[in-house]
């Protein structure tokens, strides 16, 4: 008992206290360990969630954990994927690859090089993965009408006319902007602003392009067939000899650089309404030498920023007739570009913004990946004989403020041999999907081959192309033709 | 110091247990101090933040503030508004309201009953914020080929199939799916996919419509002026005489319900190619005697969801041929409808397929606000000889199963006094901006007055209406003319 006395008479002052600190010191364990659980439950109201998230939880969870599925890299998950039977998406594989995580490579997997498909900025986007990242309410812009009265996001507008001041690529101070559901649809949208007003007692205009041109300008002007113009063939029946009739309206499609060959173009025919396509005009897939500062210019998210999947392109346009009816267009034809699209564009627009020339520059960025690929393709085909590519020299980049290597996003090759008199079937034979110079008008001697594409993709052709170039070497031609 | 020896000795084993006791409660305080302080600090790691959310944190957080900004229930803040000084955006106030959180009221503010924007339902939104929000990642769809090779979503085509059957508004299990950017879009592209092959020797099919119709019908086919098809008036020049040519190819636009007069229609010329616009096809906005089953049919998400700024469409189509141009020609014009307003449709008809015949039904809230809206305007006019409104009779719905009100989307609107010729100047006299129905080629006599906009809009359009029929009671007659 003594003992017992002692103990209790040792909790004195200085006992008091201690006992005092762990009462505190316990209170304290409940009331976080408590505040634990309550953050942690599920049962938990909504509000107290995610720290002080309500209603956005769940999505950010849903998006989040859709991207964490492992597709071992070769593939991706997405929230519209098809799903599998446990009702959850599974992973889309890259080309090449196979299995419920990508995991399989098929073998002698013919390498798919057919389309500009701009995956090569798919891992950008990735590491930018906050703050690319959007939100959307169910209740975000329900209405036709966005700020301002009209269809266009004035928040956007005055992104892309900064990003152009910033890059130094195009002038935009003296210039409308109208938007498109991508710059595919502005195509038919300028041809139709440039063509005589249907009321107009005037000619239908000539719609022309120059040899390789992309053949989306044609295969359009042709489907829509609108009796205010006509596809009228290449600029060489037109600038070559008399038949030019100079009372004739033309409206010369441009693209610089150029899609299939990535040339920096001008316009060929004097006096014509050009429409120049500046899809490819950023510093990671060309050298910038100016502000381009045409009346009519076509730019695509597709081309900037990977984002071919939106559908989202805009026009700068000098004249204000010119945009009115370009605009009117868009306007009558869908109601101008998703809403949607605008808003993930503007954020897509500011990322790029906020990382211009620092060390997450976007063009910094894709060029680095877009040389290495061309080098890599180069240090191949130059033990060809068989096959070339297009010659592009260094040239100085006023936006890189050095001189550069090129880093096109096409490759455009010519099969040398006499007995390849069609390339794309040789390389088909090789085991690659090119696009047909013929598409272009261009001899079937060329064909294009897409460099844009995921790394999955590149890889895999520089192997075909290794293989190809390797029994040309070796004596043997796995095209099917005689290397003799 | 025999008072310390004891205290010292009196620390004995019961003391060290509470020694022991102390040091790890404080030793937890400590840890869970130092989660606290992680999960809350902005330099702890991403992946510690909120509630295990990464990435999507940031623009969760974001969408909530702009949710959470106080517009006095007149108007909305949007992520992509403009932003004012403090680089945030601000409020867009409903019409008639203004001031930085649009709690001024305009007063004698003009009615607008113009547009057919369908914000009845952003309240269903707000309602159902957490299942309708969508996260989008920087990369998700950057490529322009979708799960399955195509530019459609195929989880999106399977939840619009899904949705027709539950509503039995339209047999699908026959008919090929085509999307567009919006219904509109697929105006034209229907008319391209029913006119003449453009390498046929045929004449132009001749468009159609009866009166009053949609203007955009005519519009959009005279700006595309094709030259294998031509407007060619309404259907009373080829039905009543004999100057029907029986060769001639027609493409008769149908919309039922009707807009602007909202009575449900059938094709009126035999042997024609009909498009039958079911935009307001839905069971908020009609009763539904049966599923429709022509051959080319037309929806749309902006008069289902309310989602108009989406610029989403579809078109059910029966014949394989006629399918495949009108998918060809959404391909070529514009490459798909954007991926990212397929996700954000996906997210929605999710939610309304989880709420079919529940007590958050959106057709159910949607008839709600469109039956009472009509109640209320038909209980003004009604006290009117100087105006009056369509007649609907209480119909039978199969969808829920009972004998509806009316709920329609328009008020045909007819001026009955001689003097009132046109009925549009009569009601802008009386601050009323409504749809000349000249612009459907129906009478100055008719107009159209939208009754799909907020709340705020039809409250105003009540008031203006109210006061235009009480001068005509008192002998006064605010649109100018005199009531004598």
């Amino acid at each position: 008992m003594e003992t017992g006395r002692h103990r209790s008479q040792s909790l004195g002052s200085a006992g008091l206290a201690f006992h005092a600190l762990l009462c505190s010191s316990l209170l304290l364990n409940a009331v976080f360990f408590a505040h634990h659980l309550l953050r942690s439950s599920p049962t938990a109201t909504p509000e107290r969630l995610g720290d002080g998230l309500s209603w956005a939880l769940q999505a950010a969870r849903e998006a989040e954990a859709v991207a964490a599925a492992d597709c071992s890299g070769h593939g991706n998950v997405f929230l519209d994927g098809v799903t599998s039977e446990d009702g959850r998406p599974g992973c889309e594989c890259n080309r090449c690859f196979s299995g419920p995580d990508c995991s399989v490579r098929t073998p002698n997997c013919t390498a798919d090089a057919d389309s500009g498909n701009p995956l090569f900025l798919e891992p950008y986007w990735r590491r930018h993965a906050a703050a690319s990242a959007v939100v959307f309410s169910g209740w975000h812009r329900l209405s036709y009408i966005t700020t301002g009265g009209r269809f266009h996001s004035v928040e956007l507008d005055r992104h892309i006319r900064l990003l152009h001041r910033a890059v130094g690529n195009a002038v935009v101070d003296d210039k409308y902007l109208v938007f498109g559901a991508g710059s595919m649809q502005l195509i038919n949208a300028l041809v139709y602003a440039l063509s005589p007003d249907g009321n107009a007692d005037s000619p239908p205009a000539s719609v022309v392009a120059t040899v390789p041109y992309y053949p989306a300008y044609k295969s359009q002007t042709d489907m829509f067939d609108g009796r205010e113009y006509r596809w009228d063939g290449t600029t060489a029946t037109w600038s070559n000899n008399g038949s030019r009739n100079s009372t004739k309206g033309f409206i010369e499609f441009v693209t610089s650089p150029n899609n299939p060959d990535t040339a920096l173009r001008k316009p060929v025919l004097a006096g014509s309404s050009a429409i120049v396509d500046h899809a490819y005009y950023w510093p990671h897939l060309t050298h910038i030498p100016a502000p381009a500062d045409e009346d009519v210019m076509l730019f695509t998210a597709s081309k900037l920023s990977g984002h071919a999947g939106s559908r989202f392109g805009w026009a700068l346009i000098r004249d204000e007739k010119v945009a009115k009816r370009a605009l009117s267009y868009v306007e009558q034809s869908i109601m101008g570009a998703s809403r949607d699209t605008q808003l993930r564009m503007l954020k897509i627009l500011k990322v790029i913004l906020a990382n211009l020339h620092g060390k997450e520059d976007i063009f910094a960025f894709g060029y680095d990946v877009m040389r290495s690929r061309w080098r890599r393709l180069n240090a191949v085909v130059s033990r060809s004989t068989r096959i070339s590519l297009q010659k592009i020299p260094p040239q100085y980049c006023t936006y890189f403020n050095r001189i550069k290597e090129p880093s096109p996003a096409y490759a455009w090759v010519k099969c040398e041999w006499d007995e390849d008199v069609d390339c794309y079937e040789t390389l088909l034979a090789a085991g690659i999907i090119s696009r047909s110079g013929t598409l272009s008008e261009a001899e079937a001697r060329y064909t294009r081959m897409s460099l844009l594409k995921a790394q999955d993709d590149f890889d895999v052709l520089l192997e075909r192309i290794t293989e190809f170039v390797d029994a040309e070497e070796h004596g043997r031609a796995p095209g099917g033709s005689s290397s003799m």
